[in-house]
């Protein structure tokens, strides 16, 4: 019979979620828009129909082995989504807890998107059979996810692998977090844009994002244009992989990983953002990790990696027990 | 029967090796002179005969379980000591391999001096039950062990842990490693030296330390002064504490850690070093993890630590088991 996971991806405006079996196969998604519901009860009631009727749609016989979910600010230990700024909901919502109300008999794990996308890689994606390894999500902001001994490390309380806010500058960028100079006020979508602009204020040359205003300008466009030669896109790409490279090269020096995968939108920038990353990596790197540790793409990195990321904390749970 | 360990400390001039059983009592210790046998194959016939004179002291019966050693540049996974600046052997040491054909059936495991610390501290020190910890190690360098999920992190090549190689100051001071700022330039045995002698280029006051050479100078006499209240060396203190500190806030967004201990020579300046450390510590955290990180001194450190953290890796390796 087939085993089967539930993923769940919980964003700030939408929460997919799909049905997927051990090497990564999806059968079937479906949404839920989160916004929709600042009442949580009734958010939790209309995704387990959602879930049900996803459920009904699969026609052979299957067995549903448990429920991962992927949420920011989530508590892996507590079960719990605690005070998330991009969700509706506030304070701590004992997700987990709350669930097992309709799932009673089913293992429920939740835990921060960025710690759920390590676990995918190891599940489905690059990172198969490696004990060593950082995730790097580079979305909105900046996450990672970091396994060590073939285990993900959430530290004391859940928090751990928080690298968007090591502090690269002292001193430097304003971060929403109340700090300054964390590396993703460099390394995200919302860092590169400030790159963007902070070349746009340093140059004199021509440039077509002369035109658009901070809060029209997007990531997308940078990648894009980088993508088509524009010498600002590109050196902004080379200042954001200066800035990765440099804070990889510390972090491998505390876990020593085998690989570093970049996940997410700038990781689309392809050889603008990994040749720069790779080559002040390496510059900086002490020498005894030097030109030993990868710089991959994410091996699941897509429309539903989320969702599978999700989905994988199920089977990493069954396989370590 | 009374199970005991040997441990084995090895550093450039001595190697000390001492009995210890489960609960970190010592029954008995012997020295090698580690600088005057540059054949490693004489070396280890002597501790040979060491050990087993020692194990002839021992009145009652016993069963031996193993053997640990903690020793510079030690590479855990290949069991070897590897190009170690400190030490007489060059290039590549196969440790356990040569000291297996004197015994044969015993468990031997090597680390570095900070790992071997960190277990130490785990099995008979202030970590005990603690899953997620850190260890620093304020000797000549700074060393540092990362337990994470209650296992040391040795990383894909077992050099992980490397805290005193996190660039802290880009441009910075020079480094042995041949790089530039790294915290270990700053907060050592050979850091706060530096920081005091930049004091005294700074500043215009009085001080003691106007009347000793900088191969004179030594971290003890400094935080003798800063215990008898100089002020030169409390503000060296301070710095130290403020570079410590501000590192130790980016470790704890890595790995979360229930607790840092601060281990060796500089914690020995207690309020001295402890103070400032917690101070910019804190208020350089992220706010997720401030408050909630203790910083304590080491539970084992003193006289025979070191043994006691090389014996540590044989029970911690049989608990795993």
């Amino acid at each position: 019979m087939k085993q089967l996971a539930v993923g769940i991806d919980i964003g700030g405006t939408n929460s997919v979620f799909g049905l997927i079996d051990r090497e990564g196969n999806m059968y079937g998604e479906g949404v839920v828009q989160t916004k929709k519901f600042p009442d949580f009860d009734l958010y939790l009631e209309e995704l387990y129909i959602g879930i049900n009727s996803l459920l009904k749609t699969i026609d052979f016989e299957y067995e549903l082995m448990g429920i991962g979910i992927g949420a920011p600010n989530a508590n892996y230990y507590r079960g719990t989504i605690e005070n998330a700024a991009n969700l509706i909901w506030k304070g701590i919502i004992p997700f987990v807890e709350k669930m097992k109300r309709y799932f009673p008999n089913l293992p429920i794990i939740i835990t921060n998107d960025a710690n759920a996308a390590a676990i995918g890689e190891m599940v489905y994606g690059a990172a198969k059979g490696m004990k060593d390894f950082i995730v790097v999500t580079l979305g909105t902001g900046l996450g990672s996810g970091f396994v060590a001994n073939g285990q993900l490390i959430y530290g004391h309380d859940s928090f751990a692998g928080e690298l968007g806010h090591v502090i690269v500058n002292r001193g430097g960028r304003m971060c929403g977090c109340g700090r300054k100079g964390c590396l993703e006020t460099y390394v995200s979508a919302t860092g590169i844009k400030r790159t963007a602009f902070k070349l746009l204020a340093d140059h004199i040359e021509n440039s077509e994002f002369r035109n658009y205003s901070y809060n029209d300008l997007t990531a997308e466009m940078i990648t894009k244009a980088a993508l088509n030669g524009d010498p600002l896109a590109i050196e902004a790409y080379e200042y954001t992989g200066m800035m990765l490279g440099q804070a990889l090269a510390d972090a491998v020096t505390i876990t020593s990983p085998e690989a570093i995968f970049l996940f997410g939108g700038l990781a689309k920038a392809g050889k603008y953002i990994f040749e720069p990353t790779k080559k002040y990596m390496e510059m900086h790197m002490l020498s005894n990790f030097r030109n030993k540790v990868k710089l991959l793409p994410s091996g699941i990195d897509g429309k539903n990696a989320a969702v599978l990321g999700a989905s994988a904390l199920i089977w990493q749970e069954i396989e370590s027990n």
